[in-house]
């Protein structure tokens, strides 16, 4: 018996997420039939987490076991070969016996980006949310350090969410902008990042929202110390559109995945 | 009576190309619509050239004629608001009645994009080739620097097509490669760039075809003359696919419409 790590680029606008759900299109469901085709074998496959409808990947990970012979260099083209041209396996490696890509991972991180302009990137209108008035990016800098540390994180999650435990911890919170055509203040292709030890339901895209409001003016970047602590998801501001979200990477004992 | 300019970004995935045609889905059909519930106007544009199926536009103008008493500051977010999200109007402008989108274009530039790396960019998977292999990058540059100067270009179109006269003049063709993901030599996301007087059909996407084979060391840069003397389509190599080709920009009496 091999288990078989890879690493897994999708675009999910097409899919109705990532778990396999019975009569839908799903990323997980393509892959489970890539290797299927592959192998002949039935197998299921474990994720670093699901994502929801319409989010992507840029480096998602999964394992699965298998008796398959197949040399581990052929894995990656082979994939490749019988997946859509939205879902793209960039990496596969052999994993040790108890590999597990979602208790094993140790880090998440991330990606909500926001394009503060005044028209849309038509090129990139499926991966951003796009925000035509300014957003003050230095208040969104300084709102998202906030979240750095270990928090409960219930105000940023779904009340439908069941875990144990709402405390998580972010390693680091961070602002990336990239110049996107006009020199006015405010504008740009505006990055949240957010690394850590786990997410709750829908948190990445409610901190989103929580931080456009913040970018509005509609927040203090101090206000966000406060929505923590009152435990309620009616304090934080509306979650983000889907679409704008992105897992960015998964990190197993200090190394990227992707 | 006014005569209103427009520039215009398109993704033509979802389109069999620019011109209407009647029965199909087509990015002027879009247009010519929009203006219609916008001024209960039948009207029919004007635009700068027409793009295959799958074809893209950062910079497309046309222009029409409208009785229409709507403020030219209103027309970008009017039409917007009436046109699919693959669809953007870019910028508004009163012309003076005799400006014509197509007969009053001086120069068009027109960029392909291919991505010489092993595993595709799922993002921009519908707007660039994917060329597995890597790519002589600076035999490509010297190849595409003989289309310079004015040429009979029979040679780099379809024998369909119906011009009176295959001379056309290339002001600038050149090479820009952006660096995407790894150092290896002949990698990278390269885009070819043709600025002309004018286009003959498909002439872009053969001369990319061309470069290719440039690239892949299957022709050498100093064949390229002689290819153009032949005037005779077998001597070139193969057409590109459409959906690397994106419609960079129209310039009207030296002012970029963009």
């Amino acid at each position: 018996m091999r288990n078989i790590g890879m690493t897994v680029s999708y675009d999910g606008t097409a899919y109705s997420g990532f778990q396999r759900q019975p009569d839908q299109d799903t990323v997980q469901g393509r892959i489970e039939a890539a290797i299927t085709k592959l192998t002949s074998d039935q197998i299921t496959i474990s994720a670093s987490g699901r994502t929801d409808a319409g989010v992507h990947a840029r480096g998602q990970v999964f394992n699965f076991h298998t008796t398959s012979a197949i040399p581990i260099e052929r894995w990656v083209l082979a994939m490749n070969s019988r997946l859509p041209n939205d879902i793209v396996v960039q990496e596969a490696w052999e994993a040790p016996l108890d590999f597990h890509a979602r208790y094993s991972a140790k880090v998440k991180t991330y990606r909500y980006t926001i394009l503060a302009e005044r028209n849309p990137d038509l090129f990139r209108r499926l991966y951003e949310f796009h925000h035509p008035r300014p957003l003050d990016i230095e208040a969104m800098r300084r709102g998202i350090a906030y979240l750095e540390g270990e928090h409960d994180f219930t105000s940023f999650t779904s009340p439908k969410s069941t875990k144990q435990s709402n405390v998580r911890t972010i390693f680091r919170s961070w602002v990336e902008v990239e110049h996107a055509g006009s020199d006015e203040a405010g504008r740009g292709r505006i990055h949240l990042f957010l690394k850590g030890n786990g997410f709750l339901y829908n948190m990445v895209r409610i901190i989103a929202g929580t931080m456009m409001w913040v970018g509005e003016g509609k927040l203090r970047p101090e206000d966000i110390p406060a929505i923590m602590k009152t435990h309620h998801r009616d304090a934080a501001g509306p979650m983000a559109v889907a679409h704008g979200l992105l897992l960015w990477s998964v990190e197993y004992d200090g190394e990227e995945r992707i």
